[in-house]
């Protein structure tokens, strides 16, 4: 369930720092070391899923709670009015950096036009 | 669970045409009128759910079916290996542009970077 070379599996399991501003059973969020935006956080299963095209039935719930966790974050945030943008990359056309799945949360800005 | 003046809940009513490419009991998914890239597809929840700010812990099982979805057509789509960007978009400064919470699923090309 855990990759000892990935880096985000690395920090789920404290071995590398981070700045957490949640985490829950199912995952872990903290904020991007290289933000786009004032709000830039990263939410991280705690399981070692690669990436979208490895998401299986079983992992359906984990998906559940980072929607859940973008509303708890986006009060935290205070962004929750103004808005935000979740982007989730996959491969190389989507620029995945590092391949361990992982959802974008950013806000506190206007998000670009047209998006993709 | 549905709004009588929303575009989307008039697209999953069948009173609006839509490019239908994948559906199941919790969702549908259409090709994006406007596209921004090759494949531009939304992944739409059955229930009227206005944005993420309004998911709630009953709404889990869907975000499992919405990324279950996506796998399901990034392989029919044949971006699995290419790769893709999934947005979602909140409130004005996610852009955010029908009020009934949709997921993009955009590929087929080189996303940008810097994202967000």
């Amino acid at each position: 369930m855990t990759d000892p070379d990935c880096i985000f599996c690395k920090i789920i399991a404290g071995e590398l720092p981070s700045d957490t501003v949640y985490e829950d059973d199912l995952l872990i969020a903290f904020r991007d070391i290289n933000p786009v935006a004032p709000t830039h956080i990263l939410i991280v299963p705690r399981k070692h899923i690669v990436d979208n095209n490895a998401f299986s039935d079983e992992d359906a719930v984990i998906a559940g709670a980072m929607f859940l966790a973008v509303s708890k974050l986006a009060e935290s945030e205070a962004i929750q009015d103004s808005g935000y943008r979740l982007i989730m990359n996959t491969g190389p056309d989507g620029r995945q950096e590092v391949p361990h799945m992982h959802l974008h949360l950013i806000g506190g800005k206007q998000m670009q036009h047209p998006m993709g």
